[in-house]
């Protein structure tokens, strides 16, 4: 299988990086300068129609959407262990439910914080306010889930990935993350899994061909 | 398999409303009045804590997210045609990369159209706008998809439900949809689709109980 993941240093990538670093496979990292909307332009466009990062092209087949990446990730490479199995219908959606609601509720929330602009040509300080709001409702749900545990207790799974992006992301943006030690605690765990330290590098290598500078990792 | 639905009239609950007809299952509905913030009362936090409709009880245990709804579904009861199957990895992760762009693309950029005051205590005309242009972009690959077929080709799937479901609420909140003739067409062909009016029916009868009025069907 040649793959090669289309991605940005620090954006959700990260977490789809994450994943192929977990599973072990072979794989090549393409850059895309979010910087200079590379993603939008016709180049990259017809690579993915959609004009996003992440992409995975699978034997030149485009894949989109980081957590449906994710959840083929998981079904090619079960050994990697990257979203829990259950024989349990109800349970075995429960993964599935977990990453709609980082990218479908969480990832919007975040983005209001991190990027209010994005939202509006006018003031974004209101959007910025409301999407504080919103993520600092959720914050609970987080903080309950990963107090003293993994998101499904014993063991890390993509999902304590994804949910640490998304906290660390929205920290940058100002939220004040530290009112929720569980989730410190937690992101503390994840930064030393040896699958987002390998991941970390690469955006780096990836940052410096490019001469990339002042990406926070 | 004892199954009740927590919905809205006129919420994307529609979507999920309409697959359960589709299946044929036997199901109880509970309409939960987002008119009067109800999804977010301590009652129907116990039910859901994220305070969101659809919900799906299963036999008393709770499933949240359209699209895990969905796919649960559609695993349940393949009978239905739900979402079409592959034995291609790569082609069978398509629909829940289409189910996941429907939650966390169109769905948040709809959001923006239609309910701009829930992204900013300011003036909402500018998030407004900037939900107009998103959604503008994303139509035309939605009309590029639908143009005299459904979204998969030859049978329709939940996804032209979705699709149909984000559109109309778009225009309801003044996008231009007829500017997507494809659409349009599309949109009036998903309208006959029994499953759907069977589900616009127990919507309104659910509105009458509580006696609602003034629900856009």
């Amino acid at each position: 299988m040649d793959l090669t993941l289309y991605f940005f240093p620090g954006a959700c990538s990260r977490v789809t990086m994450t994943a192929l670093e977990a599973t072990g496979v072979t794989y090549r990292d393409q850059l895309v300068n979010v910087r200079t909307d590379e993603q939008k332009t016709p180049g990259y466009r017809r690579v993915n129609p959609k004009g996003k990062v992440p992409a995975l092209a699978i034997d030149g087949r485009i894949m989109t959407e980081n957590a449906a990446i994710l959840v083929f990730l998981d079904r090619q490479f079960p050994q990697a262990g990257l979203l829990p199995r259950s024989t349990d219908p109800v349970t075995d959606i429960a993964p599935l439910t977990d990453l709609l609601w980082c990218s479908s509720t969480l990832h919007p929330a975040m983005r209001q914080i991190r990027a209010p602009d994005k939202y509006t040509a006018g003031d974004p300080a209101d959007v910025m306010a409301d999407g504080m709001r919103k993520f600092a409702a959720e914050c609970t749900l987080i903080a309950d889930g990963v107090d003293g545990r993994w998101w499904y207790g014993d063991r890390w799974s993509i999902v304590d990935v994804y949910l640490f992006w998304l906290c660390n992301v929205a920290e940058k943006g100002g939220f004040p993350l530290s009112d929720y030690p569980a989730i410190v605690d937690h992101a503390a765990r994840v930064r030393q899994l040896a699958p987002l330290q390998r991941a970390l590098e690469r955006e780096r290598a990836g940052a410096e061909r490019l001469a990339l500078t002042g990406i926070q990792y």
